[in-house]
């Protein structure tokens, strides 16, 4: 849902050199996730196993094992459930998109969509939905459902936005952070706020996790954007200019649009909207001619001060060293898609 | 998704005369909801609007509303906190339903999936799913949630085995009851199971109502699959024969099955798997033939006894007494669709 990684052969280590220190924590959450599996009816058990793969890229529990970092510990049994509930909701995500966007490969495998059909992926979906949700139950108190429950509302709002924008070009700056605020910063904050949380941090901690969260989530989904363009095709692992061909107005478009004179404007107007082929290769030369990177890289940078910036009274922090890290490594992931000239 | 309601001009009044004295519950359920519908992202609100229509049977929200009636007293908002919960996740899977079966129509409108597109309409259902969720996380304690999850996966497990099964006619008795018991039964018996438990009742009367809440469920879905042989097409409102047109083997078919001779029965499989024309008529005939209508009463009866039966000890309850009452209106509708000779 937030990162379009379908169709990746294998996921882009967007925050490798920081995830590589959570192993131990990716392998209690590989065992919570097979005890999972077994709680499914058994008529759907072997759909769902298929479903709760172990190849994604993991950002989320990522993100509440980094945020409810003591030090050297060991992961919690706590941060692992609540990680759980978080990809299995990101997992039940994933499935209705590829359901929706009709795509038949993710991560070299077939979909589920695929492999039992249109119908089953909805109902699957909503079923590993419905446990993320039953696994949030059995914390001891609420607080994990009401946080959880009302980031996926979010997360869908955001996604039922962009998909009746699609093709349509009115369409301001704000509306698009607005869909990338809900659709893919939502889950990086909540799970930013639940990491905190569950590890005991105080509220104002908490809450300035939380945020962080929201604003990598925003820097992030720019990021995934800029790279639908500036990417190397064949270490994302994914076709170019997917946004464009779709319809779907992002930052570098939108600045792009802002740069370029009026008929040529007009015209790459239509060609979002479908009414004209795309020109990929020219608009990708127009980025070039018009400094786009540079400012799409600023907005980031712009976000990733904005997830920084709340973490400074916390600076002496385990988990502020390690989340700020995230930001790092993501304006090195940034400048490794810089053109060059 | 439990009773197949699909292009229904106006719901049929199946347990109608006990439901009337349900008009101060449902009208508190229906300002909750209203209230509801304010806490979806704007964006979203007059779509969420139009998916939580008030037209609807409201089945679940009365079991909650029985099961935890205490006599003459007003609805608790816990009840109708509760209704809301499970009317939400019903409306949900409803707006699922609807997109998978591409069905237009219901209740005399259009469908979501219609009126905003497949894709905006899984994703709605998502966000009606979340938000039910979202509801039942502000209970004081993780019941709610709990109870209401693991219900929703049994649901979709329920459908997925049947969508997976539909055409197919190597299905067993078991086969059938467990799907019927997972799809239908199953939000049935969550909804007396939290009626009985938040009005504080004590353990026994707890389970005692889930138990008879499933058995409900069971008959009701029986009577449902009944009524699509043997209704008058008038009065529920919908073609008869969908379950045979659509290749659902249903009790009234497997009867059939039965009782026919070899060479029938295999015309009649094929036709199941879609692999002849159904033949309406003639089934028809021969259900009346072979007395297939009193075998799938008596099937109804026989849950209805088990639905009964644990509630024996509680019998002076007034809970007890609308819960029974129930039962008997439901032998009446029955008895409403038996074929004149």
């Amino acid at each position: 849902m937030s990162d379009s990684s379908s169709g990746t052969p294998s996921p882009v280590p967007v925050f490798g050199e920081v995830f590589l220190r959570l192993k131990p924590h990716m392998a209690a959450l590989d065992a919570l996730l097979r005890v999972q599996i077994g709680e499914f009816e058994p008529e759907i058990r072997e759909m769902a196993d298929y479903c709760i793969d172990t190849s994604g890229k993991r950002i989320r529990p990522a993100l509440i094992f980094l945020s409810g970092c003591k030090g050297d510990l060991a992961p919690t049994p706590e941060l692992v459930k609540a990680a759980a509930v978080v990809e299995l909701v990101h997992l039940a995500t994933l499935v209705h998109d590829d359901m929706m966007d009709e795509a038949a490969v993710r991560r070299n495998r077939m979909t589920a969509a695929k492999a039992y059909g249109p119908v089953a992926a909805v109902l699957l979906g909503d079923a590993l939905f419905a446990h993320a949700l039953h696994l949030a139950s059995q914390f001891p108190t609420t607080e994990v459902c009401h946080a959880v429950s009302m980031s996926t509302r979010r997360v869908c709002a955001g996604e039922i936005v962009q998909t009746l924008r699609r093709g349509t070009t009115e369409v301001s700056f704000e509306d698009y952070y607005r869909v990338i605020d809900l659709k893919t910063a939502e889950l990086f904050r909540v799970s930013c706020q639940l990491g905190a949380s569950l590890a005991g941090f105080d509220k104002g901690l908490v809450e300035a996790s939380a945020a962080f969260g929201r604003h990598l989530g925003i820097a992030y989904q720019i990021y995934d954007d800029l790279a639908d363009f500036f990417g190397d095709e064949k270490r994302i692992g994914k076709t170019l200019g997917t946004d464009l061909a779709s319809g779907k107005l992002t930052l570098p478009l939108f600045r792009l649009l802002d740069c370029l004179p009026a008929a040529d404007r007009e015209e790459l107007l239509a060609e979002i909207r479908g009414q004209r082929e795309p020109r990929l290769p020219l608009r990708l030369a127009q980025m070039r001619e018009h400094g786009i990177f540079d400012f799409v890289a600023a907005a980031i940078e712009a976000e990733l001060d904005k997830a920084r910036s709340p973490l400074a009274p916390w600076n002496d922090r385990p988990s502020t060293r390690l989340l700020l890290e995230l930001c790092r490594v993501l304006t090195l992931q940034v400048a490794a898609l810089r053109p060059t000239a």
